[in-house]
């Protein structure tokens, strides 16, 4: 897993859904982000992680907290085709932008879950306002204790998160 | 939907999986049938239809009551292909016998769920021992009451369910 | 407990809620009959074992099942008293008669509850159309698998299970 | 209700359970609390609050949030009695500190009930490190924002919270 604390690593990604426009974390410095990795197959992303992303993206402000679905697939490859994931979004009526991360010419782990050095879906990280990795989970995640994490996190004044220009 | 009392018309298969030959109802007689048809995509299928097809087939003696899946896919077909669903039932850890509908050439709704005219997923229908469907219904099915119906059908003797083959 | 296919001792009862007037075993032969034992402040029986018994008695015809609840108070005897139970059956919304087990002046079991040999709340006991108990459980019960087991008793024929009124 | 952001009047208590010695707001200054009013015969306390109640204290340090629990009766007086509430306490193994409200001579509605104008069971109250009511829900609370509001609320540094003992 990404250590936390460290600086979270750009995504890769193939191609998105539910965004007008490819989305870079670099773009979204300022808000917290809550990334949650899943696989349209994988049981305990279908019940779990899925319908908790969607909860925060229905919970939080926007300005607030940015929420980005991952969809990475490191089995089944022969099964899964875009349009799996593009049904799935819409049977699910999924509302949150989704990437569906970029596949790896060099093995069976996609791009962006190896660069987290993720164990599997589901998974979430839980990126502060300055692009920080807070959280780094796999499997269940508690939504009292996630929401103490990501409202703690919002605190941080934007301001306060933000790079300065330099003003001077 | 098909009609209550009526003869339940017999399966077009694509592909079996989860069972080692091909099943025809013909040759579940005497037998009580539980179909359960679902979508791999389909968000009332995974929540509720499939797991309750596998927690009747926990429940039940396998000479008592037959549980079948029947995958029926009527829109995604771009989405869909077997893989899919064979990946699904690994996933979900699924033991029953299923069968994936025969596509339609003529059309979107597949073959069994045409002849059956199912109104979508998940649907299920209760066969009795002699072969009549004696419960169609589409949507979620409460436990205590299905539990109920199967326990029911069980009770009529196998026997008196069966043709006689000649008594003379 | 009680054995299986032994007969259904007759209820004790020290007070009735939610019928006119007071139910007896013997009077309810020709009906299967749910019989749920529960304590107001057993958490099981609040989250499992009285909600069940509404689901039962939601369920089936009255003709062909009775639901009884039985409140069995083996502990908290001071701070219990009927009053309690009346604003439980009114807060809850509970519909099926419900019965406060006769105090025991022996001891601190009360008298359905020891004739019955239940080892604690929730209890449940099936019993059939003839009177006999046909499962009895401590704990929590499958609703597939319970609707099974009214299902297969309710299919024994209501006059079979009478007694003839003239073996003469 | 009481207002948000108006400071939370002291608790008027009978008896507590759970505690070596009462507790005082006054003397939880600097900690965020979550009061949670219940009552044990009402089936949304006992289904909601009093197991969300039971979540808040297993998740927060104790020096960041205190729960207090306080049973407030405003019906079913002739049922209730303190030995109930004990005995409640012991069944669903609650751990928090819990305040059985005051009666009131003048009415129904026990006095901290009446001096926090709650509409009924369960209410939640949460109030900030520095003694001020932050959020006053009656009924169903999410545990996903409620997570995020005392998450944000325990970002506040506690000493900022304290009043300065002496400013000069």
């Amino acid at each position: 897993m990404t250590n936390t604390n460290s600086h979270a690593p750009e995504l890769l990604v193939h191609s998105w859904f539910n965004t007008e426009k490819p989305l870079l974390l670099a773009g979204l410095r300022g808000r917290v982000v809550v990334l949650v990795a899943f696989q349209v197959l994988c049981a305990n992303s279908v019940a779990g992680g899925i319908p908790q992303a969607q909860r925060v993206y229905e919970t939080f402000a926007p300005e607030d907290v940015a929420v980005i679905g991952l969809h990475a697939t490191f089995e089944h490859h022969r099964a899964f085709n875009p349009a799996v994931l593009k049904a799935f979004i819409q049977e699910y009526r999924l509302r949150f932008p989704i990437a569906l991360d970029q596949p790896n010419d060099a093995g069976p782990i996609p791009l962006t879950m190896e660069r987290y050095a993720m164990r599997g879906t589901p998974s979430l990280v839980l990126i502060d306002r300055l692009g920080l990795v807070r959280k780094h989970a796999f499997g269940p995640v508690d939504d009292l204790r996630l929401g103490a994490e990501i409202g703690a996190l919002t605190q941080v004044a934007a301001e306060a998160a933000l790079p300065r220009s330099s003003a001077a």
